[in-house]
């Protein structure tokens, strides 16, 4: 039958690009454009109504739940390189598949970086360093966090993000909710997170804007690919022998 | 089946007509009426209660949601000329229904638009200039971004906002999804670019109130209707050349 | 079918008395005890923590979205004098049985506004009169708005409440999403109007906390009843003729 | 058919602890690492972005709305000794089992309470007591509620929770919602009583980290073992008899 018919390449690269492109975008856009704002009250005084790290937490789930909608019968929607691994130590994804799909990821997340920097760049009294929402430890944690401590959450959280992916698109679980399970996880992800990381679990997001940072952001980047792959390959290990079933899908979400 | 009988013209304007009503009634009266209050705590001090930009963002993303779980079975619950746009060129409306979309869509903004005056108007103190919620560029923007700024991030988000409706209204989507998913990346979109536009992505929202603001609104209308239609066109004309696939229902949503 | 068996009367009771508890419970109960909150952040700064407008909006939804998933097949859950007015005018359910659905919510509501009040008792320093979320125009309104824009905005933002209700249980809806559109709604609806009239649309809720209040709340009670019932009734008697469909429930959500 | 195998009892201990150590992990992560912040505003004001209680009761709703689209298939996903009790005298989980479930999620949620610690302890400046985000009455209140509103208010709230439980997994109930709405009213019920007891509902939860806090958290515990079972019990023995149904699946979500 058509319907299953498998995607072509062209589809499913336009698929990761674009996912990719639209979770650094809404994510790190809303960091840079949106998180802190004051607007005027009554008599004077400034009020808050930015977003804050909520809202923040929000645009980056809702980045893979509204674009894993839009995609996952095309590609799985993974938009980063740690769940694609995931999904191929897992037997859902051919190992063959992965580099195209990271290289999309990649592409797309740079695109996305550099779209946030030239609209940044329009606005009055616009600086051309920090502000980019990148991903840091130490020195550059935002809240002062050690290498260690960033090392662990960003293992951990991205372990128990693809432990959701495995499970939310189980042939056992109700069909049609993995992207809602799987993006809402992302926000929750955020809100734990933003203060230890700024909040990676993604190496294409951290690639994505580290470069227009100036500051710290490059010499870190490798902590976000190493920990997202690790906690990615230890959740993608053990589903089959925990959990003991096969997928339903042949890529997740 | 009647279950499939196309609804009669009548049902289909009063759904778009009603429909934007909603879409500016809650996304414009929350951001008049809500966005930024405090109220007084303990000791004297006053604390922020208002919903800020991240309630403005929920509430136009709950509009959409929500009417389009009202109607989308009627009209396709597009509540917006853009949206309209990209449906017809990416096959999924007639032309020939084009214009009776827009005109039940500007009209039903514009109802809402007089509502929100009517009732602001009772309110102690209220002023007849500003605070309407309009969308501008420049020194109209919340933020200060420049007229450039404006035009890429509005094309840029409306063409994504066409990506997911077309992409969650594929055939291939897990059904009756589409509605939330469509309704949270308005939510989304807002959250990223408040700051930079007040958000327009939707030209009869922009009309709908930049009439009552006496201010530069009217003046800079032409970019609200031309980057939403422009970058509906793009994503539209793209999608089916890139994912191949021919949509299960008429109407997006 | 057993599975389609009708409810029995104690089981409808038992369903829109506890439903309508929890609306109280929830909504209200956030609005007293969690809107307004400081914590000590570093340096002796008191950084707001409380969930402002935005928290109590969406507890209000989140009662009507959960309770629904809970009860919905049991009484429709209504939770709502003005929604059980909608659904008789538009023949979702008898009129004989508006009655019991009525005395039900208003039963419940005022348990939970009980409850709420033997709570908050027990915290220090509390004082019996205020701060019971009680519905107001004019000097009783958050923001001081005027009797006019109290009784527009809740015969309005009612009738809409009915007209999503109405859509999202049709019969050409998808299944199951009802309970999530119509509490989205809700919550949507507390992010328009908080400011305006404290957001009723509910003589129940507004019933609820009314004589507990100690000040102007019971006075203006009758603008909470009639208001959200000429709304209702509005919304109830254009459904079928505007969209021409019979519902597959007899009884909404 | 192999789809609705039981699954094996590692399989279970390995969905509760991981589910629980997510809940633990994802709430108190939340609440300790990001409730509070600020951040350096424009003019060197200072803004706070930090999530505040409305984040820390999204973070407790979405570790379980997330956990349980992961592995309700496998444990039913309670995740709370609570809700175990609650399913057992419902007749939803045999009573031998319980020990099993209860046991797994105290494991779980140590193990949690444990990882946030080192964390935590990661943090310039961290200091070894106090915030960790354990559950408390009186002087021990974030908002100082005496021991009566704790006890009534927790028993209370963990009925209602247990009611949705039992709802919105009945037979009658539509497919594949319940996890998405007992997450949900967890989120409710945060939103409710954080300023009462920072909301336990959950044995598990106050366990797992009353004994790093080095303050009042282990002489009360006891409260938050006691209240949730009773408020457990009481909303488990009346489901049938009230609402008549005999339920869908063996395990609630």
């Amino acid at each position: 039958m058509s319907d299953s018919a498998t995607p072509s390449t062209p589809a499913i690269v336009a698929a990761e690009l674009i996912g990719t492109f639209w979770l650094v975008l809404g994510g790190c856009g809303t960091a840079v454009f949106a998180a802190i704002q004051v607007a005027d009250g009554e008599a004077g005084a400034l009020v808050p109504v930015g977003v804050g790290y909520l809202g923040v937490a929000l645009a980056f789930g809702l980045t893979v739940l509204t674009g894993a909608y839009a995609v996952a019968h095309i590609s799985g929607a993974h938009f980063n390189p740690a769940v694609s691994v995931g999904a191929a130590i897992s037997g859902r994804l051919p190992w063959s598949r992965l580099p195209l799909y990271i290289v999309s990821q990649v592409v797309g997340g740079l695109l996305a970086g550099t779209l946030i920097f030239v609209v940044a760049s329009g606005k009055a009294g616009f600086e051309a360093t920090g502000g980019m929402a990148a991903n840091g430890y130490g020195a550059h944690s935002p809240d002062g966090y050690s290498l260690l401590s960033a090392l662990i959450i960003e293992t951990v959280l991205t372990a128990l993000f693809v432990w959701v992916i495995l499970g939310a698109t189980d042939r056992r679980a109700p069909v049609g909710f993995a992207p809602a399970a799987i993006g809402l996880t992302l926000t929750l992800i955020h809100l734990i997170s933003i203060p230890i990381t700024n909040t990676s679990v993604n190496p294409a997001r951290s690639t994505a804007v580290a470069f227009f940072n100036g500051d710290g952001a490059p010499g870190q980047l490798w902590l976000f690919w190493l920990a997202p792959i690790v906690g990615a390959l230890i959740a993608g290990a053990l589903y089959e022998p925990l959990f003991g079933s096969r997928s339903r899908r042949a890529v997740p979400a």
